[in-house]
């Protein structure tokens, strides 16, 4: 008989659920996780800005610690279909492979989390403590209906979880030689000097912005520090200079810079942005203006401590694999940083090789190994009881 | 009776000779020399990947020196019409102010030189030297097809100038205030930075272009030289840096400068271009390439020594005003660099307060003044004979 998250999750590919289409992705998960005990609520989130998405909370009730598990179900539009060897919504199996847009990001972590507690309830395994499951339909694009509005539910209706696991890729070249720990923060902004435009004959007619973002752009990448114990240094990067002007003989008014910048915990939001701002108040305008306007919110950085849940996590992971995983902090933001504010949370999954790429894919083997490791961290987290 | 040269400006800014647009104004001015003795030539020139253009040469010979003329009838657009307080082509005469397009720039100077020289003539005041007109219809666009070739032209088929005159307004606050002896040059370029494009949470997979153009952009603006003995500094303004990255979570591959640089006689085109490629190369590239592009032809400098005829015209304008000229170089390039390399050339003219804006217009006494004054100096030119 095929492994439970093996045959779920070519369910869930073949609903091509590109964000923030749901297509029946959601009803797919609810339907599987219903008949093993799971309370399901659907929660359709709207507004702040973005389109309407939908979401699934799924809880199973037992005397114990309460594990969370996070995913998503949503994917990234498939790109050149013709480019493809096999169609990206079929979930055909070849020579052990099952190809398919979502097979590593992150459909294969959702089916092999619902595998796993399909066959802990099939030996009592599932009694002993209190899972639930978030999934969202919306973590690839905005980000704005879906996890983070999902914990705001869950904390106004009073759940408290010990420990979440969110099922992303998070190995490099072998499964489980890499959790998440962490992840760096993101805020971007946008820079506008304002000067006055002339002719370039005229110079002193005029004031020329190009001088003043050259400096911006220098003071901007002065570095930030030398990077904290998990982290990285915080890095920023112009993404954009941009004038607008193609008329060789004239001074222009105006340019603006754009600029993304990577924090590690060195850094709040807050704190970044009062630096980003002394460095900008400390360059000489030359008698322009300087607008500042940050682009989007701040994506805060986290950091889940190498102790406790982490350490046990970790330790499950060695005893399964002969080898202690990495604690990474690497890669752009997740939907992690929404969920470290109520607990500690780690990023545990498969290799990412293929994902966001024409012909995404992943041995079954890997999806089935998958699950069988989160049964049996369930069962040894179950053990464990509620230390932390 | 009124001056030859006001009925004739009203007869040019009757012609809406927007570049290259000739409208009937060359033979405007056709039908005014002929009579007086002058064999005019119509000069159609085209090609060199501009528009084809048209353009005049006029010569009256005489026995004794030879001085040349040189002036555009074309204008530049009205720009919105209805914010003109008179209509632009009507040359309308409200109290003793004539409005139009071309008023200052320069229908006026062709007028006032053709008004003088039939004020000459009518007294037989002109049989004492050579005078030609180098008349184009394209000052104000690409100038490709108009000054230079006539000058190439005539050159062909041997005529030799003492010395010329451009028409353009030269004058700061009176008549006479000013004339140009030079112009700087002007020379443009474009930089293109190739890095390698990348997700902006892994810039070491990446190489981002945006510091190497800051790093281009401080390299260029440094000082070039401290200015010569008729010319201000040579300035180099950067006019554009473009991406064209929307997404803050991209680094882009590449970022384009444009720059533009007027430069006195410190240099020539080639040695300004070396310096900058000097420039470029000492900046530290990262690992991208830089690409350069020259970005239409460079505008020569030139000067013509304040001594000879040129000493000789600011006596004349000094004894007409009581006050010496200012020997200036100031302002962009004018077709004056086309005539440099034949004989000494200066810009004499009106004041150009209103060029090229709304509601340009002359005083009827500015422009009889400088016709007068156009007349007195050719009768003091032809006086001095060929001494330089
Ligand atoms: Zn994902
Ligand atoms: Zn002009």
């Amino acid at each position: 008989m095929s492994h439970p998250a093996v045959s779920l999750l070519a369910d869930l590919i073949r609903r091509p659920s590109v964000t923030p289409i749901e297509d029946g992705v959601l009803d797919v998960v609810e339907a599987f996780l219903t008949p093993l005990g799971f309370e399901c609520t659907r929660l359709p989130f709207e507004g702040d800005g973005s389109y309407p998405v939908d979401n699934l909370f799924a809880i199973r009730r037992g005397n114990g610690p309460h594990l969370l598990f996070a995913g998503h179900t949503d994917v990234v539009p498939p790109g050149d279909v013709a480019a493809w060897t096999h169609d990206p919504f079929s979930a055909e199996i070849v020579d052990g492979v099952m190809w398919g847009r979502g097979a590593t990001d992150m459909k294969s972590g959702v089916a092999a989390f619902c595998g796993a507690v399909a066959n802990l309830a099939a030996n009592g395994g599932l009694d002993r403590g209190t899972i639930s499951l978030a999934i969202t339909n919306d973590e690839e694009a905005d980000a704005v209906n879906g996890t983070k509005k999902i914990m705001e539910w869950a904390d106004d209706r009073g759940e408290k979880f010990d420990f979440a696991i969110v099922g992303e890729p998070s190995s490099f070249e072998t499964f489980g030689d890499s959790i998440k720990i962490g992840r760096r923060g993101s805020v971007s902004g946008k820079l506008t000097v304002v000067g006055k435009q002339g002719h370039a004959a005229y110079p002193q007619r005029a004031n020329n912005p190009m001088p003043v973002i050259a400096a911006l752009t220098q003071a901007l990448y002065e570095p930030l520090d030398n990077g904290t114990e998990h982290f990285q240094p915080t890095n920023l990067e112009v993404t954009a200079i941009d004038t607008g002007n193609a008329a060789s003989n004239v001074i222009p008014e105006r340019a603006s810079l754009r600029f993304n910048i990577r924090f590690n915990d060195t850094w709040t939001g807050e704190t970044l942005l009062a630096e980003i701002h002394r460095r900008i108040a400390a360059v000489d305008a030359r008698g322009c203006a300087i607008e500042f306007e940050q682009i989007g919110p701040v994506s805060r950085c986290f950091i889940s401590q190498p102790e406790g849940h982490v350490a046990h996590l970790s330790d499950v992971m060695e005893q399964a694999n002969g080898k202690r995983p990495i604690m990474s902090t690497i890669g752009g933001t997740s939907d992690a940083r929404f969920i470290a504010q109520y607990c500690p949370v780690v990023e545990c999954g498969l290799i990412g090789a293929t994902m966001h790429q024409v012909d995404e894919r992943v041995p079954v083997a890997d999806v089935e190994r998958l699950s069988d490791f989160y049964a049996t961290y369930v069962a040894s987290f179950f053990d464990r009881g509620t230390r932390d």
